[in-house]
């Protein structure tokens, strides 16, 4: 069965990276400060696709060229990959994580306050 | 039941993260372009942690100091909430990008010519 | 009188923020590649002043809001001082890598084929 | 004579930019918030070049290696050209910034207390 988001846990992402790694060797360049370094470059190659574009322009691409969506699947899977591999290196539980940050933000931008705003929370 | 990433399908990130942004009306502010331009900002806030630090003791703050993990957890959750709200509004299945990228990443780094170097795979 | 960019030698800069290093002893934190990673990091804090805004509103503020102006100009300052401690540990000069980049930019675009267009010089 | 950071003042490159973009009808695409986004970018491709790379590795590369240092060179100028071009749309004088933005971080980091040490103002 193909591996979607549906049937996929994410311990499933990390222990796929894992293997990938380790069969390389490459634990030793794998320092998380260099996984985080790293990640800023695999972010950015993902804001270059976007570059100079419109956002009319980004839709259509996006509805319909093959090759632009191609391209912004593998940059987002870097990205992924990415963040996988440093969230190994520190020990960090991902769906923690996200859960925790998520409930602090909740609670950063009230629904009632933030509602269809775009300010920061200490401008609310 | 605790989520963590032995127990949580990367969709229910998805799903979570949904509600979040529908009930603040936040659809007509992320936009793929502003979602990829927020991923390097928050992806450069985690390397923030970083700077100026050597490896030796970015090590020992991480075996021991608890504020140093929770900042970094923070600024990890907000790499990841980021990527999940982007694969949503580009409408990429992220366990999709992750085993295509992968896949062709291991096809460019062959275990046997990839084994312990640093080098990029243009130049193995 | 006042330093401007009318009146400022680049070497000024230069000699500046050196003057600024020496004197705290810093030297052995600047590495080319810790100066890289800080570079990344100062370029996305001036990203994260535009985030969520849409040009309109950005155009106001830059006009009217002597707040928003005197962030971004403080921002803006980092970017460049970064730039300037890079370009001395790597023993480059500025104007030369400047030059040298618009020469080689103006041919990969010329105007003719880019007047007007946002293509990246492969598509043109 | 070639141009040099010691005979070169600052407004030469904002005006050389200038002429680029005008002659290219690019004045569209460059908004300050593109431009940012793009900074970020710039960067980035400048941090990819010492990825994986450790220190001793980087310092024989800068001593040794021409093509190196010439791509060194090559971002390095797309950074000061980015950075330009975005202080002239946000109407920010370079030389203003810098210097303004040195005597404040001078202020945060004295030299009694700042010396020697890699931690941030705060912690000191």
């Amino acid at each position: 069965m193909k591996k979607t988001d549906k049937n996929t846990y994410i311990h499933e992402l990390c222990t796929r990276a894992e293997a990938f790694v380790v069969a390389r060797d490459w634990d030793q360049f794998h320092t998380p400060k260099e996984l985080a370094a790293n990640l800023s470059v695999e972010a950015a190659e993902l804001l270059e696709v976007f570059i100079w574009k419109k956002d009319a322009e980004i839709t259509q691409l996006l509805a319909t060229d093959k090759v632009f969506r191609e391209r912004l699947t593998e940059e987002l899977g870097d990205v992924l990959l990415t963040t996988v591999l440093f969230a190994r290196q520190a020990k960090i539980d991902l769906a923690t994580a996200f859960y925790e940050k998520l409930k602090k933000t909740e609670k950063k931008y009230p629904i009632e306050s933030a509602k269809g705003k775009n300010k920061k929370y200490t401008e609310l």
